[in-house]
C-alpha cells in the first residue's frame, strides 16, 4: 500500500463517508453563482472596490451546529478566483460551538464579495439539515435504530441534501426513483394485492435492487412476511405500540422502517420499539438554516 | 383592445403580479425530475403498473396556507406525459383552507406516479414560503410598510422563491448582485467613508440602477442623508425606537428598509415605526414547507 | 380503477418493463441529431429536395433479432418535424424475422432524410444489444439462472444500453457506482480483509443499498458467508465446477452471480451450476449492431 | 412520389436552400430569450398588463432590404406562448420594400411584449447581413463570379449568419475549422513551402475535404498550380489586374477565390477579373442591422 | 486593509469598472470556440503543423480605437492550452493608436491557430462597440449628459456588449426586461393612461426597481411629472428644442433620457439640451468591428 | 521558428494527425463520468477506502491492438483529481502487443477507483475501432486504396469514433450531414435524374463543399461522368469486377469510393480493383472492444 497522505483538493474537505459525486458539487456551484451574479456581476463591488484589492475572510458559525457544505464553499470562491488561498479549520460532519471559525479565505476582494452570499446560503442550508439530523441521531444513539432521510427534499438539491444528512450522522433512503423499489398503496391496488405486487417487483428487479413495501397495518405486515419477497417494510404512521408488535412479528426476517410523524418529540419512543430505521422528511424540507457568516477584512 | 380571454397554458396559472421568467419554470422542472428519475426512471411503477394504465390524481393542501408553484406542478406532469389532462381549481397566490383541492390530473398512471414526489416537493417548498410571507404581510396590512425578501435564498431556487414571496403578498428585494447596488460596511471601509463610496457608486451606476446603502447607526444615516446620493437606506439591526427616529430624520428623502431580526413577533413594531420596507431572510431560507399531497385513484 | 387504454405518446412504445427515464430519451435524441446535423444541417437534402416535399418511410429489420430503440427513433423524427405521422407495428422487446416492418413515418421529406442515419444508428445499436442478450437468455431459459449486464457499457449510453438488455430479456446489474455496492479486491485489501470491508460497508450503507462482494476462490466465499454481511457474491472467473460447489456451499444464504468468461459457448454450463445470475460485459461493449434500414418513398 | 404540400411547421418558413440545422434555431432562441428575460421576466408587462390580455402584432420592415430570420422570430413567440397564432406574409430570402408587413402574431399580450425585443434584434441582425449580401450579389449578377462569406462572424452566431448570407444570395465559405482545409502563410512556413504543405494536407485529408491554399503573389500561385494538389486558391489582397493574370494562369485547373479589400466599390472590378468567388468578412462582422419593428395592438 | 496587489488572473484584465459576470466570459468563450472547432477541430493545422510546435503570437490593433474583450481573448487561448503564456500590454478601456500591440501569446502552435479566428472575432466585435461608444462620449464630454446603450443588442451577446459600452465610457441602460421597468405606449394604453400605468407599476415594483416611462410629447411629460411616480422619463424621438423644454419643465424632478435618432451628427445638440442621458441602439446593433489581427511567428 | 518542444498537456497525448476538437474530449469525459457516478458517487469506495489514501494504477492492454483514447483516459482521472500524476508510455495510434503498459496514474485512491470503469470503457471502445481499422489498413497497404469510415457510428460518439479511425490509419468520410454532400437514390429520384440532381447540388454548394453521388450500376456511373459535376462517386455494393470497370471508365476524372459489403475477407479484392477509397460501417458500429484493464496498487 502506498503512503496515505491527504490530497489538497476540494474533495479532501468532504465528510469521510459522505456519498456525493464530485460532479454534483461543480454543477451546484455553477448554478448558485449564476443566479446571484446574473449577467452583470456584483456591480456594487465593481463600482466601489478597486480592481486588485485583496481581502481576508473567515467563515464563522454564528450558532452551534453540525457543518455540511465546506467543499462547496471552497469551490465557489475558487470558481471566481482560481488562485485564491483557502484554509479549512473544520470538516463536514464536525459539530461546532457558536463562533467557531470554519474556513479562512484570502484573495481578490471582488471575488470574495461576489461569492459571499451564494456560499453562505449553501453552507447555511446544508448545515441546517446536518444539524437537524444530528439532533435526531443524538436522541437515539443508545439504541440500534438508525435515522434516515426520505425523498422529500428541496427541488434541485437532492444529492447535496442526502450528503448533508450523512454529515449529520443519518443514513440515506434511496436517492431517487431508480435505485430501489418502494411499493406503495397504489402499486398494491393496481397489482391486486401484496403478493401479486411483490411477485411483479421480484420478477423485474435484478439482484442489486432492494424492494421495500409500505404497510399501514399489522395485518398487511403479516401478508408481506408470508410472501418472503420483501427486503424492507415501511411501517406507515404506526403507533410505537404497533411498531413494537411489528418488530416481534417480523422477527428480523425483514428490515423495518418507521415513517410518518417522526419528530424530535417522538423519535425516542419510535426507536425504543426496536425498528431498524426511522425516517423523517422534515429534516430536508423544513429544517431551518444554520446561521453562518463571513467576516471580511479588506 | 382585443378581447381578453384566458389562455389555457402554464402561464395562466401564474400569480398575476408574480415576476418570473417562463424559462426558469422549464429549467427547474427539468432539474427536479432529472434528480428524482435518475437514469432508470420510476422502476417500481414500471415493474408493477401495466403500461397504458390511467390515473386520476388530485393535488390537495393538507393544511391551510398560501399557494405558490402550481404552474410548475402542471409543467412537471406535462413533461412526462404531454397529453395529460390538467384542471386547476386554484391559482398561485390563493389562500386556502385545509383539504382544499388545488388541481386535478388525469392521464398515464406511470407518469403521474413518476412526477408525484418532484411536484409535491416543489409545491410544498414554494407554498411554504408564500404562506410564511402572507403571515408577515397580514400582521402589517394596516400600515404602509411593505414586507420584502432578501438574497438569503435556497441555492438554485432564487427566481422561484422570489416569485413565491410575491404570491404571499410580499415584495422583492434585488434578484441578484447585478440589478441594484447595495453598499455594505466593507464597501464603505474600502472607499473611505459614506460620501466617497456613494460618489463612486453614482459615478458608475446608470439611471436605471437604484443605490441602497446599509447603516448601523443614526449618525451614519445622517451622513448618508447629507450626501443626497442614496435612493434607499437599509437600517441594519436597529431597534424600533431608532427606526422611528430614522423615519423622522430622513423625512421621506430616502426609502427606508429595516432589516435584521425581523420576525413574526417583531414585525408589527417595526412597521409601526413608519419604515417603508421590512425585510426577512427567514422566509426564504428557513420557512417550513406547506403540507401538500397527491390523492391518486388508478 | 380507471379504464386502462393505451396512451398514444412516445412512452407507449417503450418496452413494458424496461427501466428508463424519459428524460434520457430526449437527451440522447438531441445529442445524436446534433452530432449528425452539425451547424448547417443536411445540406444535400436542402439543396436537392424542394421544401415541403413529403415522404413515406418504413423502418425495416434487415435481419432477424430483438428490437430496442423504437421510442428513440420516433422521438428523432418528431424532433425535426413535430407534426410528422408515426405508426409503430412493433414494440421494443419484440423478436422479429428478417424484413419485418417496424414503423412507418410520413411527413416532410427533408426531416425524414435528416434524421434517417441518426435514427438507424440508434436502433441498430440498441437492437444489437437486445438481440445478443436474447440469445444468451434463450440458452438458459430452462434454468433458474438469470442473465444480466455489467457496467462495461459504451460511454454515454449507459441508461439506454441497460434498457436494451431488458428488452432482450436480461436483467440489470447496478446502473452506476452509486446505486449498490460492489466490493472488489482493492477494497478488500485496503480494509484488511473480507470481514473488515463488509463491516465498513454495512456501517455506511442504508437499508436500500445492496452489498455485493467479489471472490476468486471458494475459500474467500466461505469467509464471506461466515460474516453473514453480504447480499450478493460475485464469483469471478470460476469454473462451472467451482460454481457448483459455491452454490452448495452458500445454500441460498446469498445470491450468487457468476462473472468473467461468460460466452454463448459457456452460458449453458454456467447456468447448469445453479448460480442465480450470470453476467456478461460483451453484450454491451462488443455486440454487433442489428442491420436495420429505412425504405423511403418520396 | 407522394403529394408535395407545404408542412405548416417552423421549418417551412426557412429559405428554401438555406443551410441551417433546426437545432441551431432552438438553441439561439433559448439564449436570446434567456438573456433578455433574466430571472424575473418582463416585469413591466407583468405589472401593467392584466394576465390573459390578448395582442395582435405585426412585424414590419421599416426600410427596404432582404429578409432573414423569420423562423427564429416565430420560434421565439412560440417559446413563450406555444398556442400563439402566427402567419407569415414573407419568407426568408425575400427582398422587400419599406413598410412591408412580414408576419402577424396574435396571442397573449405579455408573451408578445416579452419576446418583442429579442425577436427584433435577431431579425434585424440577420436581415442586415442578408441585405448587405444581396447588394454585393446584385452588383455582380451579370458575371459568373459568386459572392461568399468568411469565418469573420459575430461570436456565437456562425451558423445563423452563414444562413443569412444564403438568404441574401451569397455562398458559404467553410462553416468552421473542421469542414475544409484552408492553408495560410504560417502553415506553409512551418511545412517548408507550398509543395510540402499541400502534400501533408493531401496525406491527411479524406476524399470529402476540399483543400484551399492562400497565395499573395502570382509566383506563389504558379507554385501551387505546379503541384496539382489544391482544389481552391485564395488570392489574398491582389489587385484586379493580378487577379486577371491569375485567372489566365490557372486556366480553370483550380477554383479561384479573391479575398481582402472586397467592398461595394471594388466588387464589380473583382468580378470582371473572372475569379470564381469573391469573399467579404464585412458582411458578417460589420453590416448594419436592418430596421425592423413590431406594431402592436392590444 | 490588506495589501492591494494585482492578481494575475483573467479577471485582472477586465476594465476596472466594467459590469460583467465572470461566468459570462466562460460561456461565451465555450460557444465561440465550439462553433469554430466543430467536431473535428482545426484540421488544417493538425494536418500541417507537427504536434508540439511552439508559436509566438501578438494581438495587434490594425486601426485606432478603444479596446474591449482582452479577457475573453486570453480565456480562449487558455481554454485550448491551459499552460499557454499570455502577457497583456493593454487593458480593456484603453484607447490605442494603429498598430498597438495588445497582448502576446506564447505556446502550442496548433492551439494558437485554432483559437485565432474566434478570439479576433470577439475582440473586433466588442472593440468596435467600445470604439463607437467612445466617439459619442468624446463629443459630449464637456456636458453633463451621459451616453448610454439600449437593449438593441446582438442576440446572445447582451452582457458582453453592455460591458463593451462601459469600456467605451458609456453607461448601461437596463440589462434585460427584469432589472428595471420601462413603460411604453402599449403599457400606457392597456392601463388606461399615464397615471394608471404608473400606479400599477409602483404597486408592484419593490424599492430597488427604477421606473422609466416613455413619452412622445411635452404634454405627456407634464402628465407624468404631475403623478410624481416616475424615476426616469424617456423622451422618444423629440427634437433638441423640445428636449430643452422638457429639461426646463421637469426641473430635475425626474431623470431625462433622450432616445431615437441619436447619431454622431446629432449627439452634441442633444447633449446641449441638458438631458441627463442620451441613448443609442446603433452602437450595439450596427457599429462596425474594429480591425484587429494576430501576428504569428512559429 | 521557435523551438519545438512537446507541451505537457492532455492534447500532447493525441495521435499527431487525428482530427478532433479538444472540446469534444471534455464533453465526452463529463458525460461518461456523470452516468457512472450518478448522484451519490462511488459509494463502495467512499465507504471502504479511507479519505486521502493514495493509489498507483497502470493502464494495460490485455490483448494486442491499436490504441485510441489515452487523452480521454487522462482527462477522466484529472477531472476527479486535478492534481493526479499521469505518465503516458504510449500514444494514440500506437500498435501494441499484449500486456503493454500504456499509462501510469498516481493519486487519490477514491478518484482512481471512481474513474476506472468509465476510463476503461472509453479506451476499450475507441481502441477496438482503431484496431479493427488497422487490420483493414494492413490488408491493403501495398495498394493505393485508402480505407475509410462512414456515418454509421455509435450515437453520441461520432467525433471520437472518427478520431479512432484515424488512429487506426484509416481516413474519415464526412463528419456529419453538413460538411459535404452525398447524393443518394432518393435525392436523384426527386430531382429527376443524375444530371438534374448534380446541377441542383452544384448550384447550391460553395467552393469548399465536395459533392459525392452514389451509383448502383456502371450505366449510372457513365451518366455521372458525362455531367462532369461530381467530385466523388460511391460505388454501392458493386462486385470487384465491376469496380475494376468503373476505375477504367472513370479514368481518374472522379474519385471512386467502394462501399457495401467491405469486410476483412473482401477488402483485398476491392483494393485490387483500383478504387481510391473503400469504406466500412462495421468498424464503427460493430467492432468489438479491445480488452484493456487497470492494475491498481493501493
Amino acid at each position: 500500500m502506498l503512503q496515505s497522505t491527504p490530497v489538497p483538493t476540494t474533495t479532501s474537505l468532504l465528510y469521510p463517508e459522505g456519498f456525493l459525486s464530485p460532479l454534483e458539487i461543480d454543477a451546484a456551484v455553477e448554478r448558485a453563482l449564476a443566479e446571484d451574479l446574473g449577467r452583470a456581476g456584483d456591480i456594487t463591488s465593481i463600482a466601489t472596490i478597486p480592481a486588485g484589492t485583496q481581502a481576508r475572510a473567515v467563515v464563522v458559525a454564528r450558532e452551534a451546529g453540525t457543518i455540511a457544505g465546506l467543499p462547496l464553499v471552497a469551490a465557489m470562491f475558487r470558481r471566481l478566483a482560481p488562485d485564491i488561498d483557502i484554509k479549512a479549520s473544520a470538516r463536514d460532519g464536525d459539530s461546532v460551538v457558536t463562533k467557531t471559525e470554519l474556513m479562512t479565505i484570502v484573495g481578490d476582494a471582488r471575488a470574495v464579495l461576489s461569492a459571499e452570499r451564494a456560499a453562505l446560503n449553501m453552507l447555511g442550508h446544508l448545515s441546517g439539515i446536518a444539524t437537524a439530523t444530528a439532533e435526531f441521531v443524538r436522541l437515539i444513539k443508545s439504541t440500534k435504530t438508525r435515522f434516515c432521510c426520505t425523498r422529500k427534499t428541496t427541488p434541485g438539491l437532492r444529492a447535496l441534501e442526502k450528503y448533508a444528512v450523512r454529515c449529520g450522522g443519518g443514513f440515506n433512503h434511496r436517492i431517487g426513483l431508480d435505485d430501489a423499489m418502494l411499493i406503495k398503496d397504489n402499486h398494491i391496488a393496481v397489482a391486486g394485492g401484496v403478493r401479486a405486487v411483490l411477485e411483479r417487483a421480484r420478477a423485474n428487479a435484478g439482484h442489486l435492487v432492494k424492494i421495500e413495501i409500505e404497510v399501514d397495518t399489522l395485518d398487511q405486515l403479516r401478508d408481506v412476511l408470508d410472501t418472503g419477497l420483501a427486503d424492507v417494510v415501511l411501517l406507515d404512521n404506526m403507533s410505537p405500540a404497533d411498531m413494537r408488535k411489528a418488530v416481534a412479528m417480523s422477527d428480523r426476517r425483514v428490515v423495518l422502517e418507521a415513517s410518518g410523524g417522526i419528530t424530535i418529540e417522538t423519535i425516542a419512543d419510535v426507536a425504543a420499539s426496536g425498528v431498524d430505521y426511522a425516517s423523517s422528511g422534515w429534516i430536508t424540507h423544513s429544517a431551518p438554516a444554520l446561521d453562518v457568516a463571513l467576516d471580511i477584512e479588506i
